[in-house]
Parts: structure tokens; sequence; C-alpha cells
């Protein structure tokens, strides 16, 4: 049989990390000096922005002390800084600014995102990866819960807690003159699932969180089964049960 | 500045290899012997297998005697063979069936696709790109312009020469059984041209054959005019001139 590449099979099994994978291959740098990871969560970007450039100063920002804390035992190579991505301003001028599904959740983020280019270093890149799902049934159906439930008054914000994706264009329109080279793109993947249980475990420590924070714990079971129930129309199962859930991302890469 | 990559800036700079690199880069082998690239075209495909897997029997196939001349000198890394995919059988059990934008022009491709995912070596790996933009202005304007002319008896079979492709599901579907994994995903590029005329001049040497060929020389101009003017309410340029040409291509990577 063909020999396969065990760090490129581990990979492939990895959906969770493709996505980040995905953006930092598109990234035209060899050898960064200044990064910064954007929103880095636990650390699992970072690490991937550290396995690429091992020679960097790379800084993971984000505005979560307890995922800091996690991210700073998972990726001791890197530093990691408390910041809202809104006021950030990096300490030096980074040649990679880097964030993958964060901004997403930060409000008037091409703003954000326009006045953060500016501070590249001349040759310096920004790569970025939001979800843009928001008119997927997957979410569709968690807002259609939320207004239909008895727990209708408590979750009347969570649906705007992310507002959804200017089009391509627009992000096109606004960032061109900020870089040397533009290039924009969408990736829908298919992620098979065990079932919409599995739909509700992808999405729970992601776009559920606005809708289960202001619940409690007898009320988030109950509209995750109403959310569950819904799914059940939208994602039919195939003979051994698997569903598969269309995750549409958008992906901006800039050379300034 | 930042230190660029002369290799990663030329590969981000030509944007018609990329779907092919963006294939190329979820096939998760290291050094398979066997490798097809399957409608290999002039052989800028299959440079590229040559490139990652220099050590590999690389073998492109393609149905055009002409496009196989300039393969074999554009590529004489490789051997190459002239056949049709309908009816085509590898000679050796491969560890790579690899094919960029090609069976969109198979006739019922999903069951040649299936046949041949069924030669692949135990752990071999199958690689498939597609155009899946039949709904795109670019191609139902071409459409529009066939039908709505005096060319129209002449171009009545151009619409016909590709099939819209079936919905992710439908391969995930058909192809799951002969896998043990696989992964079906879209990518949708944005192409910044130069005006409706870039349009053109992009799918002059691809979607747009089946309605140029039938054509006498002083009618194709005459369409490309109209099916230029056409484009003009679909793509609005920016103040210089650049529309974005939106392209959806689908993506199935499957490991036996």
């Amino acid at each position: 049989m063909a020999d396969w590449s065990p760090a490129q099979y581990l990979k492939f099994a990895d959906e969770r990390t493709r996505p980040a994978r995905d953006l930092l291959a598109q990234v035209p740098l060899s050898s960064p000096a200044v990064v910064y990871d954007l929103g880095c969560g636990p650390g699992n970007s970072t690490a991937l922005l550290v396995e690429r450039f091992p020679q960097a100063r790379v800084t993971g920002i984000d505005n979560s002390p307890a995922m800091l804390e996690q991210a700073r035992k998972a990726c001791p190579g890197a530093s990691f800084a408390l910041a809202d991505l809104a006021r950030w301003q990096p300490d030096d001028a980074p040649d990679l600014l880097f964030s993958n599904a964060t901004f997403q959740w930060v409000p008037h983020h091409l703003e954000v995102v326009a006045r953060l280019a500016a501070e590249l270093k001349p040759g310096g890149a920004m790569a970025i990866q939001m979800p843009d799902n928001l008119a997927e049934p997957s979410h569709r159906l968690m807002a259609e819960a939320a207004e239909e439930g008895p727990w209708r008054l408590k979750l009347s914000q969570a649906s705007a807690a992310r507002e959804p994706l200017p089009a391509a264009s627009a992000y096109y329109a606004r960032l061109k003159p900020l870089f040397a080279r533009l290039d924009i793109w969408h990736t829908i993947y298919n992620h098979p699932l065990n079932g919409t249980r599995g739909i509700v475990e992808w999405v729970k420590s992601t776009g559920l969180r606005p809708y289960l924070d202001p619940l409690a714990p007898e009320e988030d079971q109950a509209f995750l089964a109403d959310y569950e129930r819904r799914l059940g129309g939208a994602y039919p199962a195939d003979a051994d049960g698997t569903v598969l859930l269309r995750f549409p991302r958008l992906f901006i890469v800039g050379l300034r």
C-alpha cells in the first residue's frame, strides 16, 4: 500500500484545525520576525504559527483570561497578552497579523481590520478567517428556537451577538487600497458528523454560546433538545446515521 | 520589511494554478509510487505533481493530442498517454489519481469517478477538482447570449457540453462506501480582473469553448461582444476598472 505521511494524515483527520491550516497555507511569508495571533483562544492556532515560523516572536492576544491561561500551557513557545481587539495596538510593527475565527465577534470588524492593516510593516501580511454561516440551518435554527420558546425574553439579544458578514466584494472594496495584493475567498466545508447530536456538540462551544450562557442549567437542556429536534428536519441522516454539516467560512489574505 | 518567500509569492500571484495547488495541499500522501494526472491538459498540474513527488512515476492522461504534445515539452519528468477517461483503465494500480478541472466535461462523471476509485491501491488517494460555476452570471450569460442571437441554432448544443454538478451530499453518498476517509468542500474564489474584457479572456480557453468552436470567425467576434455587453450588468467595475469574478469550485479528496 502507499505510505502515509503521519503528520499529513493527522492533519486530514483533524477537521477542527483545517480552516486555520488552510489560512496559514496561503500566507506568502517565509520568516516573519513579529507575529500576532489575534483571538488566539486556547492556543491551537498559535501553536500552528510557532510550528511554521519557529524563529518568529509569536504573541497571542485574547480577551479571555481563562483562554490565555490554557494557551500559555499549550504553547510555551509563544507569549500571550490580554486585550480587546476593538482597541488593541501592537507594541511592535507586525510582519504578520493572523486571526482564526475571531473577528466575527468584533463589532464593526471591517473598520478594526482596516485600522490594524495600516500597522503592518511594508511587506507584511494579514490573514483572517471567519465563519460565514449565520444563514445556514445550523444557525438559523438556533435563532428560531430562541424566539419560539419560553426563554424568548432571556435570549432576545443572543442572535445579535454576531452580525452577518459583509459580502466578499465589500471587504475587497474597503481593504484593497491598504494592500499590494489582496485575496478573498470562501471555503464551504462539509463535516460528516454523528447525527444531529454531532451538530449540537460541534456548535456548543462556539455559535451556541450566546444562547446557552443566559440560560439556567435545566433550561439549557430543554433549549438544546428543542434545537436538536429542529435540526432533524434540515440535516437528513444517511443509513449509518451520518449527517453533513455544511460550514461556509470567509478567508482574507492581504500583503502590504 | 518582512522577507518574502519568492516561491510562495509566485504562487500567490498565479491565480490560475491556485485550485490545483489547493487540491494537492490536501493530498495526505508523502511518497506515492504510481501517480496519474487525469485530464492533464498542457501539463501545468502534472508539473506540480512531479515537483511534490519527485520519486513517483507520474503519467498524464488526456484526450487531446495537441495538449499532450505541449505537456510533453513542458514536463519532461512525466510520461503521457492519449485516452478518454470515460473508458480509461490504469496500467498499474495507482497510489494517487489526481484530476484538476477535467471531470466536469466527462458525462456521468460520478460513475466514472466511482469506477476509478476502486482501482486505487489500499491506502491510495483520489483528488479531484471541478469548476462548479454554471449558475454564476459568467456562465448563465453565455447560455443567454447563445439562445438570443442569430447563432441560436448553431449553439443549440453548447450549453449541454457540461451538466451542473450534483450537490456535495450526492458525491458523499455515492463515494463514501469506497473510501476510508472522504473530504468534500467548495472553495469560491474571487478573481480581480481587468473589467468585463478580463472575464472574457479568463473563460475564453475553457467555459466559452463550446460556444466559440461552432462559430465562424466573424460570428465569434459578434458573439463575444454580445456576451461582454451582458457581463457589464452583472459585474460592476470599481473606480479603477477592476471586477471580481466569483468562481466556485468543488474539491473531493478520498483516502482508500
